[in-house]
């Protein structure tokens, strides 16, 4: 399925929005954060840590009592969370949490900005796009990389997507959270992103508990193999973007470690593992790709070629 | 399955070995490379590099005729070959094709030291370890960890169990080759490394094809996601040995990242995949393994108790 880009909604500008900021200044402005999970709880510190007047608002209002005294100021509702910010910051569970929140405030949304950083799926941050432009906001998807070690520094970072204008407007106030980029128009394309690279990230787990197991049923500590098993990581992670390259350009010719070779070692490994006592099921669906390619021929073809038994 | 770890097989003395070095040291020795693929020509140009006397074999002998330019020995059959150095590099297909090669020079092998870095298989490792053992060697079993672009230099390491001795005696004409690491005395352990670190790479490349499937489909090219995805995962690698320090202590309690909210998380991203009309099968057996933890009542506990469901 293939994703239409609609067209940019125009934002308010500057001059009809109170509490506005010029293009790409971070001086002190309104900015409410609703939803004081992990996450929002590190948005709304570092908000303030930048100077902001922020507003709060949490359904289990304790979760505020560390910002107010930080210098937040607690809203009774989400009603009023919104109405004390031109900026509006939505960090919550769902998208109907979203939108059950939003809902009693929908008269007062004219005018502001909504960056909502719920986790992404694109086609319910589409709907909620559309709902909330509907209502005179712009809309903004976010997407934030980072761990609880990373998040608010400058490894992490944020994609956005949805109304070019009004992310702009404020990109100095949200370059703070992690480094900013502006991925495109179409409000869902942040959560492709998110979609995307979380996936990316599961794979890797998934190596991870099988690295740990197999050396676990050798007799080896899980921080010994990791250590080891981090330096391999980051060494093998230069591997991709050559991949990518090939995909790209859709050649797949090697001189290297082709699909012949990785289709059998993969098998010794998953035998191996079994030897050790240690469950396959992760890894045997790769193994099926690798051979679902040989048997189509491509065996003397890189391992990236594998991609094309997904699409 | 647990390994048992036999006994270290002590090697033979230096002083009893012809054209042995002294523990650890450099200097020019006599080194066999028998295997000239990819891996093998980088190990016998480091040796030349670095002043070695080399002697190199292959099937095909043209594979040889740029070392020998730089200065290395054409052996005309494996036999010549072994019985040229002290020191035996092997990097050939598999572990039935080392035994075709040493076979006929048994009787010469009393004395050497055989470092086999043949992809990793444990318990062949250990059989071939035995047969040379018993035919006077000392047999050590190596495993490179590096891609084209690393291989050779400090980056890449390796890893090595079976003979301490013989090991310690080789180590720094060794180590040139990538950081030298010694893992135990049983000759398997540094195939059980291997099988466990190939895991975590493929679960790594099982991301990336899923990434690049995911954001292919809603036109992203490959180069420009996997740009975001090495970021990303550079970051995300950072949260392994906190997993693993769980995993060693068994205690799974968690504030962050519980196995509902990830359960629940995986679930979204493989129906948001399914409606981008791209294969799930890569990450739907992790999704299961959540699933399994969860019902078994563990769903507020870590993400890291994944594994308890592997072994």
């Amino acid at each position: 399925m293939s994703v239409t880009t609609p067209e940019s909604t125009p934002g308010p500008t500057p001059e009809s929005t109170p509490g506005s900021v010029p293009e790409s200044t971070s001086g002190p402005t309104a900015v409410t954060v609703i939803g004081l999970g992990n996450l929002g709880q590190v948005l709304a510190r570092t908000f303030l840590d930048q100077g902001h007047a922020v507003t709060v608002w949490n359904r289990s209002q304790d979760k505020a009592d560390d910002l107010v005294a930080r210098g937040a100021t607690r809203a009774a509702t989400p009603a009023d969370a919104i109405r004390a910010s031109d900026l509006v910051v939505i960090c919550v569970l769902d998208y109907t949490t979203v939108r059950d929140l939003l809902t009693p405030a929908a008269g007062d949304l004219a005018g502001r900005v909504v960056v909502n950083v719920t986790s992404g799926i694109p086609d319910p941050a589409r709907e909620l796009g559309a709902w909330i432009t509907d209502s005179g906001a712009a809309y903004v998807d976010g997407a934030v990389y980072a761990i609880p070690q990373t998040i608010g520094t400058p490894e992490a970072f944020v994609l956005y997507s949805g109304d070019e204008k009004a992310f702009g407007r404020h990109r100095a106030l949200l370059e703070p959270l992690g480094t900013a980029e502006f991925v495109g128009t179409d409000a869902g394309l942040a959560a492709v992103h998110d979609v995307a690279l979380l996936s990316g990230m599961y794979g890797m787990f998934a190596g991870f508990f099988q690295t740990v197991a197999v050396s676990g049923s050798a007799g080896i500590g899980a921080a010994r193999v990791t250590e080891l098993l981090v330096r391999w990581l980051q060494e093998a992670i230069a591997a991709l973007p050559a991949f990518a390259a090939e995909i790209d350009a859709g050649d797949y010719r090697t001189q290297t470690s082709n699909l012949d070779i990785n289709a059998v070692g993969l098998a010794n490994i998953l035998a191996a593992t079994r030897a050790q006592g240690v469950g396959v099921e992760l890894l045997t669906p790769l193994h099926a790709l690798f051979e679902q390619q040989v048997s189509a021929g491509h065996g003397a073809e890189s391992l990236a070629r594998t991609i094309e038994s997904l699409r």
